[in-house]
């Protein structure tokens, strides 16, 4: 019973998130439904990071088993076909050992969150970007964004309903850069908190917007207080972007996107 | 009665084209529209660029005279607050001399066209790019596509329904990029034909392709004869991504998109 490993690209706007819910159509839903209509089974896949509503990928990875030994590429164009018109695209798929899981081999999580900082509503980029319409300093962010690197309880920028053991993670990049009019902020840890990025984004635009000094984020974050955190930055600007395992565990196999 | 110069972006994929139609929403009549409830009055604005059904802009633009003297600001933020839930924005509004026209004054229109080459279903880009699942070469593209700068009769080139009174345009770039997998289209002249961006973006993808030659596509220009054409490339990857004016009829005022 061969496993693949699937690269996951989607539009999260239209879906309750990647995981299986009852009130509404999720990334992980289409996906089996889609691999159910080409094998004709009924699989549970399981995804390295889960997205909330309305929030995107251009890297997830996912695992699931099949009866049958299908070629990567087939089972790679086969699914897209039966995922159609839903905006997910499995950009390769790849027979890994049985012993990779897409959830808990995963070594690095990387997402991209981007700020667009103008005065008019955004169009092209709707849902894709956060519109913040007064002028933000990028440089003031990632100074003070340097505070949160390293290992640290991340209480403060946790969702009440994050069902984590601990708080305590470590994060190890915290980037934030600026393209034209666009803010870009990219973060790396082996796993995240749930909300912890859009929570440390909607405190680190207040830094950037001069309403919190370098200090106050540091404060905020050692005070271990949910209540003490800037107000969560909206779903559509993040995106997942890659998932890094050991590199034996996909060894078996190339990645090609082709 | 003072009149100002827009630069507007927009999403084309749910607009019949820019030019106001009987059977469709147009970016026109949305702009139009949301002036009429903003200042009252039934205005007629004029673009730069018809772009077509699915063609989006970045920078478009479009002149109105108004009978009241509003601050620039306003007319842009009013103006963007009655657009929604359109995907359309003024970036910017400028008070211009009365002999500026958005259209006759332009001495230049600059457009990019995409294509995304991969096997993969496009998903965040979806309507906004060309998805080519093969191999395409973009030096062969930019190589050929040097046959095609400079003035010459377009008629190969050229919607049958064109209007334009003679085929004779000067082409003053036509440069082809690779970034990643997505190939990006360059093109600048005073003024274009009807699909004259298309239907040289379809004909470079042949070269690219492999199915062409550079000499062929010279010799498709040579022929001046519509059906040596290639494939006219879908619309969801053509931009307008600039418009120039002479340096006085716009001195009146900045242009600052804030």
């Amino acid at each position: 019973m061969p496993r693949y490993k699937l690269v996951i690209e989607y539009d999260g706007t239209p879906f309750f998130g990647w995981q299986f819910q009852a009130h509404g159509p999720t990334v992980q839903q289409a996906l089996e439904d889609a691999i159910a209509r080409f094998s004709g089974e009924s699989v549970r896949i399981q995804g390295a990071g889960r997205t909330d509503t309305g929030v995107h990928a251009t890297h997830q990875v996912a695992h699931v088993d099949l009866s049958r030994d299908w070629r990567e590429d087939t089972v790679r164009d086969a699914v897209n076909a039966h995922l159609r018109p839903h905006p997910v695209a499995i950009l390769s798929a790849a027979k890994v050992p049985e012993d990779f899981n897409a959830r808990t081999s995963a070594v690095k999580r990387h997402y991209l969150y981007r700020i667009v900082t103008r005065r008019a509503p955004l169009t092209l980029e709707r849902d894709h970007a956060w519109l913040v319409k007064w002028a933000v300093d990028a440089e003031l962010m990632h100074d003070a964004a340097q505070a949160l690197v390293g290992r640290h309880d991340f209480t403060t920028f946790r969702a009440a309903e994050c069902q984590a053991n601990s708080p305590v993670k470590t994060l190890e990049r915290l980037d934030v850069e600026r393209i034209g009019d666009e803010i870009r902020v990219f973060a790396s840890a082996r796993s995240f908190l749930h909300h912890q990025v859009r929570s440390i984004v909607g405190s680190l635009q207040l830094v950037g917007s001069r309403r919190w000094s370098k200090a106050e984020l540091a404060d905020a974050l050692a005070a271990r207080d949910r209540s003490r955190c800037g107000p969560l930055a909206p779903p559509g600007g993040l995106y997942l972007i890659g998932v890094d395992y050991p590199a034996q565990s996909t060894a078996s196999s190339t990645d090609a996107t082709a």
